[in-house]
This record gives structure tokens, sequence and C-alpha cells, in this order.
């Protein structure tokens, strides 16, 4: 089971129209998780202690059941979103320990979220996680999507080799 | 003004305890933000819009009217905790450009947050921040830290080190 | 085939020293290239054009024939030595895509040579080379090898146990 | 004495041309150091003995004599020239502590050197220098560039900004 997350909690973000993209064209068994449904207050509430019991719910729904997983990850202030790492920060490490991970970074300027994605890659493996090499960066990526949908040819070549790539791996 | 921020939320952080001390012997005046004092859920309701009054204050007061910050940043899975980053994302970038900050790492294991801080200082670039280059590692934290005080005379001279340089930079 | 290669030019090295402790212990076929023996002006000579005779036999020999390596990196300065990256940039960048690298950091100090691996990892990537999550870090490394021999119980377990998961990679 | 060092020692390298325009506008008192000026094996001869007379006059005129520096940064596989860490490696750490450094980045691709900037940074942190936050990126450098001079107007105002920040640092 690919799960797929979609690595901010703003609402009506690009992250989840290319996680929804990601969903629909994986070959393998996928499900999304956006982090705009986590609890509201997880940060206080589900990080030291046992966790509510609807954290914990998403946490083995979606981190627990899954072997792979492809993270979103947009450009805030020159890094990952903090949400993203307070999420991880929030489920025992050993639920990630020796999966698989493939990571697409989104910017709306011309680096492609390449920061976000060199630091988060770090963390990963920290975490025993193997990470894909290929990691696509979609610079300026409010001109890639339109209604929703990804158009740009050149990202979709990209999601497609990281799609193919990311089976084998 | 300076702001020493404690990075986490954890309740009884040795990042407090550090922030106290900073607080107690830094010559120029200065406060202390530990960020369990944000509001519980402002990751999703202070950070894409207005924000509440109660995060506003926090920030009018810490932030905007500071010129330097110190951040003590504990090691979380490898990197910074993902709530300092989400407090970050929260505020406007405009509050930290030209400002000056030290760092300090702590950490359980024997690398002294190393990779929490030089992520943590990419950032704070990309901030228009200038960030101090003698940033003390604190390996196995636990043991530095007595009844609250910091009793490790290498960690005691290492942070004194870096306020005297603090108040030159 | 696997090229160990110890990262460094410097005379007795112990990155010579843990290569040869894995060329030997390594199930697979190996082989060790030591910067050491790389033509001594290769910098110059063999970075920006055509390459010497001497030098595309090593590169040949060491790197295309290969197709999983290990690099063995000390930390010089807080990063990788530049040498390592030297030899990198004189070897045309298709010889590495598509192949896979296991790391091991070698520090006098706490570090274990974290950074350098974290930045090595960055650019294997870019490389589109597969990086083994598993990067063991020896600190205090002077302390760890007696009479050229690897004797410390835990470095030995680390390295052990990375031979088994980058043979499974 | 400001040094501006063109990080590369690549024969008619964009860096070169870099430095020679900061050398003719920076109001402070400068000079360049073009690392294609080094001696041809100076990895080998010059790096962990005593070094040639003519390697060390280089550094004593080109760093010892230097309070502050500017490095030129080209991206060479994803990261900063071997060389420069060679260089770096090269030099007693204790002629960098306690001085200053501005970066400029130079890649062919979108990304402007981000990466190799970042690295770099982490680097010079390590040696106890300073480094200014503001990096200008110059993303696709070769159209930058006309007749070795520097025509496009928006890099223009980057180095031009970056002089001015660095002068008051």
């Amino acid at each position: 089971m690919i799960t797929i997350i979609a690595g901010t909690n703003r609402p009506g973000s690009n992250s989840e129209k290319i996680a929804n993209f990601y969903n629909k064209y994986t070959p393998e068994e996928s499900q999304v998780l956006c982090l705009k449904d986590l609890p509201r207050d997880f940060v206080f509430t589900d990080t030291y202690g046992e966790g509510s019991t609807e954290f914990n719910k998403i946490v083995n729904d979606k981190i627990v059941n899954a072997d792979k997983f492809i993270f979103i990850i947009p450009e805030y202030n020159g890094g990952f979103p903090g949400i993203l790492k307070a999420f991880i920060d929030a489920v025992h490490p050993k639920n990630f320990h020796n999966k698989k991970a493939a990571l697409v970074g989104l910017s709306s300027g011309h680096t492609g979220a390449l920061r976000p994605l060199d630091q988060f890659s770090d963390i990963l493996h920290y975490l025993k996680v193997e990470v894909l090499s290929a990691k696509p960066k979609l610079s300026g990526v409010e001109l890639l999507i339109k209604e929703d949908q990804l158009i740009d040819e050149r990202a979709l070549s990209l999601l497609n080799d990281q799609i193919d790539r990311f089976s084998k791996f």
C-alpha cells in the first residue's frame, strides 16, 4: 500500500491536487493523506502522549498500513512546511523504519523546492526510510495546473518517470 | 530587544530551561517565547488567514518588537521540531527580515543537533536573517542539566562565548 | 562489482583502512579505489578535457565497471574532502547514473561526519545514484582502529549491518 | 582587504568574469584569486605537509592578508566545485577564523546553485566565518554575460545590493 501525503494543511493546496494525480495514476494500491485532515490541535494533543483515537486511527490507516510513501512537498519559507515535520514528530519512528519513499517538490519560485527536498530526504534517511533519487521539482507550480489538473507536459513526464522508477525501487 | 525562543512545545523541555538560562545571563534586554504557549490550534487557525487576537499579540510582542533572536533547538527525528517551522510559517516573513539570530542545539545523542542547526540556518538566511556562526551543540543534554540549571562547565563556557559574540554581531 | 572508494588522498588514512576492511568482508565481488592513487594533477589535467590515459583507465576500471559504490568519507573542515568531489567532477555524470551507493563517515570529533554524509548524499541523488539510508558514523575513529584493523565492536556491528542491507538494496 | 575567490579552475570560467566584476565595483580594497592559478598538484603537494613556497605565498597574500572573502561558486554536479573545497582543505583553518564572507551562486540550470551555496555556508560557519545572508543566485548564467561583462539588469541589481550589504556587515 502506498500512502500519498499532501504535505500541507493549506485549504485548496496544489499539493493536494498533485496527490490526487498520483493516486489516480500510480499502478499500485494507494490512498491519500492530506494534512488538512489532521486534528486541529494534534501538535499539542497527539505529539508527546498517547494520542487521541482520531489521530491514532489516521496513523494506523495511513502510516502503519503503508510500506511506501509519496510526499508532496511545497516550499514554505525556503523549507518544507512545519506541519509536515510536526506530523512526523507525532508518529512513532518505528512506523517508518525500513519503508520506502518518493518525493515531489512544488514551488512558486524557480528552485522547485530543492532545499525542502534535500532537507526532508535527510530526515527520512534518519528514520531508516529509503528515498528514491528521482525527485521532480515543479517550479512555478501555479502555471502547471489548470482546473485541478496537471497540464504541463514536462511535469507529467517527470512524474510518470518517477512512478515507474518507484514501482521498481 | 532579544527574544529567546524555546523551539518546542514539549512540557518541561530542556529547551525551556536553556532559554531561561539565556534570559538570565544575556546582557541585553531579553524575553522568552516558549512554543508551548502558542494557541493549541495555531497551525490551522493562525497560519493562512488573519490570525487570532491571541496569536497576533504573541507575534507582535515577541517577533515584531525584537531585533535579535536566540533559537534553542532540540533534535526531533534528526531535524528541528516541526512546530518551530510551523510557527515560522505562521508569521509574515517581513517580520524577520534584516534581523539577527543565534542558535543553540540540544540532543540526547552524540551530534548535538548539528543537522537541525544547519537546516534551520538555511531557513533563516532565506528569511534575510543574519545567523551567528557560533552555534553551541549540546550533546547528551540530559546530563548537562540538574534541577533546571545548566551545570556543565564546557556547555556554560560555550554559551557564554556565544552570548559575548552575539552582543557584538 | 562494488568499488570501495577511500575518499581522501592523505597518506596512511583511516579511510583506506576501512576500505580494506570492506573489501575483505563484503560478500560481493569488490575492489578498492584510494584517491591517493589518482594522477597528482588530475584536477587540472583530467577534469575539463579528454583526460589522460592513466586517469581514464582508473575511471574505466573503477567507475564504469562498477554498479555499486561504497564511499568512505572522512570529515575535513566540517565537510567531505574536496578531492572526493573533485574526482566526481572529473568523471562524466552518466557513469554514475542508475547505480547504487552506501556511505560510511569517519571523524575525529563527535559528529561522525554527519554533515559530510548528508551533503554527499545530496550530490549522489543529483547524479541519479540510489543511496542506502544506513550510513554508519564512526566518531573518534582513531580509537576504533588498532594496527590497521577495526577493533571496535559497535563499529564492526554497524558496518556488518550495512554490508547486509547493501547486498539487498 | 577583500579577496574575491573565483571558485573553479575551469579555463575562461564565468566565475572569473563575475569575480572581475566584483573587483571593479566593490568600494573596499580588493583582489582576485582564481583557482586556476593554484599549483597544478596542490591537492597532493600542498595539503598535508608544509606546502610549497608558491602555494604558501598565495595563501599568505590572498587568505592571511584578507579579512573578508567573496566566493563566486558555480554549480558542478549539484554541489560546489571539488577544487574549491580542496583549496580550503589545504589552508590552515585558523586563517579563516573570525573573518567574513559573501557568496554568489552561478548555474546553467534553474536553481542558481542554491545547494552549493547552502552546503558551502555550512562549511564556512564551521570555520568560524560569518556569512552574509544575501546570496545572489544567478540561474542560466550564460545568458547574463556578454563579452565578459555582466549585462543582466536583475543580476546587476542583486550584486550591487549584496556589495552594499557586505560593506556594512
